[in-house]
């Protein structure tokens, strides 16, 4: 009895085997049926969007010279357009955006990931890493507060003026860190269809290579340290400002975000004015600090300058960081005033046409 | 004449626009609808491909149960353990892939990138990410071994026996960069199912930090230098041997590729053993190389240990960089070991079951 209920068992077990080697089959077939069925069903939207992409700019341009040519009622244009605005905002905010030709890669991304896909298809996966992006600056925004305020306080407390090299190289790594992370994320971001001003990705850049050119800059022990690190003590000051700046920053965009979550889930489509409502104030309060901050950015930078010629350190990173700070501190001038003026643009046109829903112009807040 | 026919001109541009504005909803709707039907699908292969792989699982340990309890005869089981091995080779080589739950990310990519999705679901895509790593791998290696050759090639002709700090503080920032790069794209391709050792990537993220530490690392000016430069010295000496070796490596792996990709044209399923035929005598000229680098990598550990001991320099980065490199040393050889002693394994098993087809445990070869 004994063999034959083994016998048995082992008949079970081969028909079992079998049975999964039939099934790891299928599940090959069918795995292979939807991924090929897939990529041409997305090549063909891919080639609808792409045509009806430019034919809305046709159509656009043909209008705006009728307008001119005088063969066409300016109201009536008017009119027209509106209703194209409205056609490519459902091509660019719906489901088929994932079918449009996104962004190009840039180098930046490339060099660090190779021709990996970064590009979401769903949108709620889109607006996840958009969150997670905020809730990243978030943190380091903290970060941004504590480190720099604890280095300070040690220098005055502990180090009797004076900083020790590794706490502040520890810093400067971190930094570098940071901001690599930043513009990784910000890249991805644009992959992903975020219209982030180039600049803020731009600002990342030199700010990673300020913190790589800071790494090597050597932290002076003599006895007029207090004197040599003046620079340092500045860029600490700069950081903190900059902590409280993220911050403000940050909760001002997720506000934005919510509202436009929450919109899409409403009708994406049609009411998109309401969006800057109830962080109106935040906005009276993040310019003018925005402003500051960046005065006391190209202020450090002019006082680095000041130092290495004044040949009180004439270490060609000095010299190098200062020009970078001011750089920043002039885009982030210009880009910040950019972004002010496109709102107040938008804010206007919003009034002229209360009722009405456009959308097309609708611009992404600076990071 | 001229009302009647900007009249109708009118119409037809109102026409146009209408119709783009259907387009774009009808565009609209066919995204939306291909986008769930195949979140529903892709779930509905994943819960698939996640039974089948328990199933064999299950199947696999009841088997090896049953041989220890005399109830299934060895022979038989062995043909079941095969078959077994081939429904589950179709599973991880074929296209159902994609649908495995891919390899966790890991703290590394979500740090840099955030949350989003690098695992590519097309085996070609995948192929061509690990083709394109490759190439990357093989740049570098050039200039692996090129920056290093031409900064001791001044030192000696131009620079009269001293480094200036800037050329090279700018070949550490380069070898940062690449490391980074590196680790990066390897946590990619282990999302996308490469069975790279973790050691690998431990073993860059190692370097990633000596290339940051040895950027703090002060360069010696004093008339002494030549004596205190020693350990930089030998650091480009090494990196030269490592050019030499990552090219004979790339040479090893891309050859491996071309016959996977050529094999998995003809049939992935049935023939995977030929895979290493053709680049056995490259194996005996890269092994020997890799011992004799790693030889010499702990060696200039032990030398930088040396002079911090000796007082000559006594940084904390001396020290700390003596030790990383023993430590990579280390790991470098005992993987290198491990890798070699599951291919002959392998190779051994082939012999014994020439003309049967196995394939689960085909390892992937060290980086």
């Amino acid at each position: 009895m004994g063999d034959s209920s083994s016998n048995s068992s082992e008949r079970n077990t081969a028909e079992e085997v079998s049975r999964i080697l039939e099934q790891s089959k299928e599940l090959q077939e069918s795995a292979a049926t939807l991924i090929s069925r897939n990529s041409q069903e997305e090549a063909s939207l891919r080639q609808r969007a792409l045509a009806l992409n430019s034919n809305i700019k046709r159509v656009h341009s043909f209008i705006a010279n009728s307008v001119k040519k005088g063969s066409l009622d300016p109201k009536d244009a008017e009119k027209l357009v509106e209703e194209l605005s409205r056609a490519s905002y459902t091509l660019s905010e719906g489901d088929a955006a994932a079918f449009l030709p996104s962004k190009s890669y840039g180098r930046f991304l490339r060099m660090f990931l190779g021709p990996i896909n970064v590009h979401a298809t769903r949108k709620d996966v889109q607006l996840k890493v958009k969150e997670e992006y905020n809730s990243f600056r978030d943190r380091t925004a903290y970060l941004f507060l504590f480190f720099p305020s604890l280095l300070l306080l040690l220098r005055s407390c502990v180090w009797d003026g004076c900083f020790p090299a590794l706490p502040v190289q520890l810093y400067q790594a971190w930094l570098l860190f940071l901001y690599t992370g930043l513009a990784l994320r910000e890249n991805i971001l644009r992959v992903n269809g975020s219209d982030i001003r180039p600049w803020w990705i731009y600002h990342h850049y030199c700010a990673m290579l300020m913190a790589l050119i800071s790494l090597t800059w050597e932290i002076e022990k003599q006895p007029d340290c207090s004197q040599k690190q003046k620079g340092i003590q500045l860029f600490l000051k700069w950081a903190i400002m900059q902590g409280v700046a993220m911050l403000l920053q940050n909760r001002y965009q997720r506000q934005r975000l919510y509202t436009r979550i929450a919109l899409g889930k409403a009708r994406r489509m049609d009411v998109v004015w309401g969006e800057t409502a109830g962080v109106e104030g935040q906005i009276w309060l993040l310019y003018p600090i925005l402003f500051v901050l960046q005065a006391f950015e190209a202020y450090v930078g002019l006082l680095l300058l000041k130092t290495a010629l004044d040949g009180v350190t004439s270490e060609w990173q000095v010299i190098t960081c200062g020009i970078l700070l001011i750089i920043m501190a002039v885009g982030n001038f210009t880009n910040t005033i950019e972004t002010l003026v496109s709102k107040s643009r938008v804010k206007v046109k919003a009034k002229l046409k209360r009722d009405k829903s456009r959308s097309d112009l609708l611009p992404e807040s600076s990071s």
